[in-house]
Order: C-alpha cells, then sequence, then structure tokens
C-alpha cells in the first residue's frame, strides 16, 4: 500500500522543514509538491553568463534563529547584503544621496515619520504574538486599515509616503490592504520596524551564498525519493483510520497530513468532510500580497565607482525600492528593483517587454542612463505563479485577528498547517516558516498516531 | 459530441435566468449545479406540520424591477410580509414597543442616528454604481471600515450599536469587514438606506408564495433536461475553439460558459490557463458573509394576540433581529430570527442542539416564555453549505474597489461571470442576480461565437 506516516503537500522551506525533523525522528514521510520544482517561494534564476540570483524571498538576518541553525544544519554560508556607498531618495521631485537608514528630509519631516516610527514600535511590543486579538485594544485597532491609521497620525505628504513605500517593502501590499493591529503584529514578530526595514542589524542583512532556494534543494536531496514534485493534490479524504491525499495521477494515503502553503491555496483544494465553516471563512479572507521582483545584469556594478549603493527609495513607481544585488565572484552587477501591492497588481495586466523598459526606466532615473542598457533581465511577478498566487505571503485585513485567525495554526483531525502565515515569530519570513515546519512537525510527533500508540512523550528537541 | 452553444456553471437565479434567457434566444445551454437541487441561495424547508419557509434568501421589495417581472413571467404571486403591531426594541437592557422603522430612543441618540443615516444616505447618492472606485473622494472612503466611521460619525455607543446591527441585517457582516466606499456603494445599490432597511417600502416588504426556491425550481422545470444536479465542476480548460467542463462524472464542452457562483467558489475550480492574475487577487479578497438563519414553528402566532408584529431588534446576541415567518394559509405561527456576522462565525463552532436552545431564549425574551416550546425547528448556517460557504453575498473589503473590483464582471476569453456579485442595482439581492444573468447572458448573444458568425447586433431586448 502507498502509505505513509506523514504526507508534507508542500516542498518550500516550511514544508521540508517539518518533513526533515519527521525523518530524523524516524517517520516514513513524503512530500508532495504541485510544482515541477522544490523551493516553493525561493527561486534560484541562472542570468545567461551564470550569476545565479533569486527571483523569490532571499535575504535573513539577526534574531532569526531557527532559519540560521537550519543554514548550518545545511552548510550552508551567508554574505552580506551590499551596503556600501550613498543611498539614493527620490521624494519631492528630488534625488538625494544618504548615509544610514534615514533620508535627509527637512526637519518637520524628519520629526514626523520618527513620532510615527516610535509610536508605531511602542504600540506593536505590547501586541501578544500568540494571538494578537487578545490586547485590549485590539477591537479598535482591528477596525482600522492601515492607510487610516497613516492619514491621522502621520502630518505630512512625504511623511505618509515613507510609510506607504515600508508598507510596500515590508508586506508587498498598499496600506489600505491590512489591519492596523496586523502591522503591529507584524512588526513585533520580526523585532521592530528597524530590524524590518534595515540592511545591517536588520532583516534584508545577509544573503545566501548560491541562492535561498538551496534551502529547499538540500533539504530535498537529503529526504532522496520522498520528495515527489509536479503533484498537485486536488482532493483530501480525512477519516478516523487515514487521509488520502488525490492528485492528478493517483491516492497518496497517511497517517498524517501537514499543509505548507499559502492559506489561499487551501481553498483551491477539495476537502471530504468539509474544512469547518469558521476555517473556510478564514481562509476566504486571506489573500496573498502582490510584489514583481525585477533584476537587470550588467557589465560591472558601475553605480559603485560612483559611490552609490544601489538602494533608492522613491515616491515615484512603478519601482520605488532597489538594491545592489550583485553576485559574489562575478565582476558583473545587478539592480534589484521591487513592484509593490496595487502597482503590482496593476502591472500584472501588462506585458513583460513592456514591464522591462518601464522597470530600467525607474533604474535609470536612479543611477543614470547607464541602467538603461543592461546585458540581461529578469523579471517575476508571483500573483501569476499557479501555486502560489501572490507574495510574500498572506495579507491580514480588518477583522481577521478578531475573527478567530490565531485558529488556523490548530489541527483538524489529521491535518495540520504550516507555512509561514502560520508563524508568530518572523511570520512572513523564512524563520516564520521554519518556525511553522517545526511546530506542526513536533504536533504529528505528539499525535496519537493510527497504530494506536500514544506517544505525547517524544517531541523534537526544539525550542 | 457532448458540447452546448453555452453552459452555465450554477443554478442559482442568476445562472438559471442566464440560461432560460440565452434558450429564449435559441441557443442550446446546458446547466450544471454542483448540489443535488437547484436554487444556490435560495432554499425551501418544510416543516413536518406541512409549513413551506425559506432557509435561505426571501423578501423581493420595490424598485427590483427585475425580479419582479420574472415572478410574473413565471406565474409566481408575492404577498406582504406580515408587519402589523408593535415592533420591540431591546437597548439599554429595556424591552420597549414602537411603531414603524425608528425606535423610541432618547432624543440625542435619535438626533444621532438620524444624522449619521442622512449622511450616508447622501454620500451614497454619489457613488457610481459602474465603478465606486470612480468617486473623488474613493481612495479615501474605500481605506475605511464601516466600523472606523462609525466610531469616528455617530457619538454615542446606542447610535453605534443600532448601525451594527443594520450592518448585521443588510451585509451578514460585521462593521470592521466592509470597506466604507462598499457600504455606499450597496447603499445607492438599493437605492437608499430607508429602502435596504424597511418592509413597507422597503427590501424586506414583500415574500413568495410557495417560497422563494420556486423561482429556480421553475426556471428549471422549463428548462427540463438542460439543468442536471450534483454535478460539481472541478477543472476548465479554455482553448481558441472552446471550453471544456471537468467535473467527476465526465466531460462537458461548451463554445461559452457563464459562470453564476459566489466569487469565491471560482478559486475552487482549477482553470487552465490560470485566470488572469489581477482577478485571481481580486477573488482572494472576495469572503462570503455569515450568517445562521433560524426559525421556530408554534401553534399558533401568539404574540399577534399580544399587538407584536415578531419583528424585534436588540443589542443582545446570538439573535438580534427577528420577523414573523408565519405562511398564509396556515392556522401556526413562525418566528424567524438571525445570527450574523462574527457571531454567526462564533456560533458555526457549535452544534446545532445548543444553537436552538440559544435561539428558542432570544426568542423568549422578545415574545415571552411561549416561545421557548416550539413544535418544530430549523436553522442553517450558511458557510456550512459545501458551495457557497457563506452569505448572504460577497463582502468587500478596503482596498477592493480601488484595485479594479468593478472588472470582476469582464468576459475572459469564453468565459462569463454572473452572479449577484457583478450586479450593478441591488448587488447581493435577488434582482441583482436576475440583472447579473441577463447581463451575462446578453454578452454571450453578443460574442462572436466557434461558428465564426458576428452576431453583436442580437441582443435580447432587456433594459
Amino acid at each position: 500500500m502507498n502509505r505513509s506516516d506523514v504526507i508534507v503537500v508542500g516542498a518550500g522551506i516550511s514544508g521540508l522543514t517539518a518533513a526533515w525533523r519527521l525523518a530524523l525522528a524516524g517517520r516514513q514521510v513524503k512530500v508532495l509538491e504541485a510544482n515541477k520544482r522544490v523551493g516553493g517561494r525561493t527561486l534560484n534564476h541562472s542570468f545567461a553568463s551564470g550569476e545565479v540570483v533569486e527571483v523569490g524571498g532571499q535575504w535573513v538576518g539577526p534574531t532569526q534563529e531557527r532559519i540560521h541553525s537550519l543554514l548550518s544544519e545545511l552548510n550552508l554560508s551567508t554574505y552580506p547584503q551590499w551596503n556600501q556607498g550613498d543611498n539614493l531618495t527620490l521624494f519631492g521631485g528630488r534625488l538625494k544621496p544618504y548615509r544610514g537608514t534615514i533620508p535627509k528630509f527637512a526637519p518637520h519631516v524628519l520629526l514626523d515619520v520618527l513620532q510615527a516610527h516610535v509610536r508605531l514600535d511602542r504600540m506593536a511590543r505590547e501586541v501578544p504574538l500568540s494571538d494578537p486579538s487578545l490586547h485590549p485594544r485590539a477591537e479598535l485597532w482591528d477596525s482600522l486599515t492601515f492607510a487610516e491609521w497613516l492619514r491621522r497620525n502621520v502630518r505630512t505628504a512625504t511623511g505618509r509616503k515613507v510609510f506607504e513605500l515600508m508598507c510596500g517593502a515590508v508586506f508587498a501590499a498598499s496600506p489600505h490592504d491590512l489591519s492596523f493591529l496586523h502591522v503591529l503584529f507584524y512588526i513585533r514578530s520580526g523585532n521592530n520596524l528597524d530590524t524590518l526595514l534595515g540592511v545591517e542589524g536588520g532583516a534584508q542583512q545577509d544573503r545566501i551564498l548560491g541562492g535561498s532556494q538551496r534551502i529547499c534543494q538540500l533539504l530535498a536531496e537529503r529526504l532522496g525519493d520522498a520528495v515527489q514534485t509536479g503533484e498537485p493534490i486536488r482532493a483530501v479524504r480525512q477519516s478516523d483510520s487515514g487521509v488520502d491525499l488525490i492528485s492528478d495521477r493517483g491516492v497518496h494515503q497517511a497517517a498524517h497530513v501537514i499543509f505548507a502553503i499559502p492559506p489561499t491555496q487551501l481553498l483551491r483544494i477539495t476537502q471530504e468532510p468539509l474544512l469547518p465553516s469558521w476555517r473556510d471563512q478564514l481562509l476566504q479572507r486571506l489573500p496573498q500580497g502582490a510584489v514583481i521582483k525585477c533584476m537587470a545584469l550588467y557589465d560591472k556594478p558601475f553605480w559603485r565607482e560612483r559611490g552609490l549603493s544601489g538602494q533608492a527609495t522613491s515616491e515615484l513607481g512603478p519601482v520605488r525600492l532597489t538594491f545592489d544585488n550583485s553576485v559574489p565572484g562575478s565582476p558583473r552587477g545587478v539592480l534589484l528593483g521591487f513592484i509593490e501591492g496595487d502597482e503590482a497588481r496593476q502591472w500584472n495586466a501588462r506585458l513583460s517587454g513592456d514591464r522591462r523598459t518601464r522597470v530600467l526606466e525607474c533604474f535609470a532615473r536612479y543611477f543614470g542612463d547607464e541602467a538603461r542598457h543592461p546585458i540581461d533581465y529578469v523579471d517575476k511577478s508571483w500573483a501569476e505563479e499557479p501555486f502560489a498566487r501572490g507574495c510574500y505571503a498572506a495579507l491580514f485585513p480588518p477583522g481577521l485577528w478578531s475573527s478567530g485567525a490565531a485558529r488556523l495554526r490548530e489541527p483538524y483531525g489529521r491535518l495540520h498547517f504550516a507555512g509561514t502565515e502560520t508563524a508568530t515569530h518572523w511570520m512572513g519570513y523564512f524563520d516564520g516558516a521554519v518556525e511553522a515546519g517545526e511546530r506542526a512537525a513536533r504536533e504529528v510527533l505528539g499525535a496519537r498516531d493510527d497504530r494506536g500508540e500514544e506517544d505525547y512523550v517524544r517531541h523534537l528537541g526544539i525550542a
């Protein structure tokens, strides 16, 4: 019989971590991945000239202990995100250089941004990570969008634009997409705003040698034949004795199943019995963010010669945020730009060639005409990915935390739920994916299994 | 070959109207319904003693010209919602009788409610029905939840509770679920607040003899073998030459397909090619409302003897809104109660028996101890319905109209989209379902069909 102890659906970081922990604990595990590749929302791209860059998630940073410990386990090295030279900022029609994290705004704008920054951090510190709806002011905060909070609490137009940009960078969303309570939760989940936004000392500090998809590729290598790609699950049948997963090619049986896929993807799998209505209704309200990640390859990182870091933030789109994404060991230079939120949604309707032209115009606006002539170009709109349909992660709209979203990580019989959206620390990041995968693995190890044995005792030694 | 000119997916009012219009225009049409019954979000229930009531949508009212003209076409009669005697209101811990639509609040509360009512109507009048995002203040209004607008603009706690109750009654939602722009759109779509909320002269004015599901049953009878129930569509393959619809039992082919299902249900059907990402992302953000409709049957409508109308509004849940739902020709009485929004979501987790006890307690609170002892009881939680997963209709969260939700009614190649959520007038109501169905039928009739003929000319004579 084609039966496993545990089947993990989804071969991203969360799913493969869960599978690997379970395999280490001696469970017979299988991983079913819908795409023809592993990696989930990480994806390497090789330029024709050989440079490997990431068109999906790419950074790790301090306090992300779970992903760092996984990286060492896999012997993967990190290297610092390029962060030397002047950053650029384009607000009020003028391009200005600056050092560090704070652009040279007029004093009243600076004060405005800083007071909001401090207040966000202060409120975020109080939000309980296990369930933000337990905060005494949760109901109020969860009935506000981030856009409305900004409108009420950031007095200058430039200040509001800065936070809109920040919202795009952190959430791949526009401020009206998000519950203010969720924004506070997310800030706390990633420590504080400086950590979320920063390069050195922040969530954009380090990159992974060989590209972040290596994490999943190496985990998949260790799991060997247990990982099956190109196997989208269409239906789930759960009974007292086990779970059947139906793909286009056949039926897979398991005692337990861990779903490690974006929340909205769960809706697309027929469930028998139906998921409880409270869970289905929560999933209906958990859309993915929208981001188009764009990279141009040049003969050399020409901006460095002019003392520029490659980092730009701008009030003009479609690319409002850039980085130097050059790769160690190559003389060539890579500029990386993001299109986020509503702007990404609008650009999703356009052709890729059209996008390329506009993206290069943005690069040229920040780094000069040389940027118009790359030797290669790639972009990826994650809303177009068939089994993600958006990135970086799910967006929590007003009211969601208040109607029990913390329960999404509860098992349902033999079904368990991982994925970075079910994490408490670093939700939306690699680290959250690892947390969620390890938590789901622990649940399965602690569960009464189909052989009637109770092994609540045996847990992995993971904090 | 098993090929039709047009296949309609979904045998609710919208889908069957589309199919019937197309059949009248001479098209070979097929209707595929996932449930084993037609009716969509209408559903009759027969008590053991024979009375037929509706556990789904039930009312029609003035200005709903499309549904009224369909009712006459089907020779269905309407009768007035029972509306004689005193209404009851329970706010501030006291149960008070009143006549008409406005409870006897303290003058300052009354003034507070009226000023908000007038302002909502005034703002709503300006919202363009074809696309609310075209209003000059759309961005602002779409970044606010209805909850936040109420907090800022209704000064008394009782006033806010009245509007929360109104929000439940009209949307089956809590105020934090909804974009304020959508609330304004919806008010205009149903004329004004008085029309949305009223019995005489309003959207709750009339009932349909034999129960509202008769609409679909009669349309299905006329369509005969063209309607196939118990046929959930799992996948769609669209090509230049036509569309394949794959169910559990086989493949259906058509030149055009009309989806007349709730927006969130579209996500659950595998699409090839993928739906454009802008559309998929919009669908991810269109959850269904949550409502549990509860009815108790009594020997007689005992409240009438005490001069009560059977209508109660209350600050105490779970049932905050009731009606006399007795049926003509029967001496027995029926009380109808609604549980809405977050409260419905919470109660969805509980067992039906538990619900019954609490619902009857609510009825007794309003109408006396006699209400504790019905001869029969029925309730229906629409979030539990496998192919609706919520009612009455989709909830538009902040930002959705701004990111192009008006485009949801655009065809995608040979796929067309009906359902009350794609209507401009009376969205969320039977009338909107008819509008959407007729519009989709016109699209198909106007489309270049697979036989290479152009018949943009031939349209149905529907306004």
